[in-house]
């Protein structure tokens, strides 16, 4: 049993979301782990991780457009050092959550046949957003 | 240190909420391990898994309801291929997240004297969900 | 590669957001374990385990507010057993979630600069709260 560390860069071109399902599992490639844990963190506070359908665009359209329903940008937040899309940032990252665990086997994160790893950008602007990833396993 | 890794394949009856704990613990009998770290996900994107009371059947009906509130169904959406359960059952199933870990003792999940681990169907019709487990211990 | 187990209290005042970085930080100091993957676990299903910005007030402010918006109190939950801040309770702590997995280097979480582990109370009344706390690495 052993573990492996690793941390990816991501350019998001703002709110959206990016698959990175490849980019985890190359990775998991060449750490040569093939049966294990694996477990991702986005080291953020206004951008997270999800796993959503992968085979139809309209999902992520309609999933932006209900996060953007659910926590939307108002005058009505007491922090918005950063814009109007700040403190939404915040909430659809807490709503999402920033972390992720998977079970690795055959050396791929286990995943249904329509189920995709997302990095969700939640703020306008583009961003340079940092992933931690944990391998733990043999 | 060892692994184990498992599928559990559920029959949900539809929309509802279907506890699991027993199962679950059942499956960490059989592996032998005592204490570790448990890993269960929802290799679907229209079911998920959560954590919540389950001593009273008000709460489970509540959370149902408040689901349905959060993410309706209606005409607004892009992406309603296969009905209009379709695309709030895929928001459910994102704000409940497929993904739960938990710390094993004494050969038990480590859950609080009212939690327990439930598989939530988003989808009105009835439907068989596979669940990936993975334990790692000793 | 070996494991730690732990179990951790704190006494929350009320609704609101308790940082608990640093009691985290110093148990896994405790352990000697350098590399590794933590897991967190709220035993309770009103009180749950969040990350967000530890730097702004406003911050935590706004986001409880939001979840009083996405989950308010009201008259119509069957179950209000404990009050009108029960069910909502609950319906928070499945938002945010019970649970959480995060790399360890260097004997730390990995966090982002700005990221800080959150302890939430969701009870209007003071509690004693009881997290589980794992650790496995070398």
């Amino acid at each position: 049993m052993r573990q492996s560390l690793a941390r990816l860069e991501f350019h998001t071109a703002g709110r959206g979301l990016t698959e990175i399902t490849r980019e985890v599992a190359d990775w998991i490639g060449t750490t040569g782990i093939a049966t294990g844990l694996l477990t991702l963190t986005c080291l953020h506070t206004s951008a997270s991780l999800l796993i959503t359908e992968n085979a139809s665009g309209a999902v992520r359209r309609d999933l932006l457009a209900w996060l953007d329903r659910v926590a939307p940008e108002g005058g009505h937040y007491a922090h918005d050092d950063e814009g109007p899309d700040d403190m939404p940032a915040h909430l659809k990252a807490v709503l999402t959550n920033p972390n992720l665990s998977l079970p690795v086997a055959g050396g791929r994160p286990m995943l249904g046949t329509w189920q995709g790893i997302f990095l969700a950008e939640h703020r306008r602007a583009p961003h340079r957003r940092a992933i931690a990833l944990h391998l733990l396993g043999e």
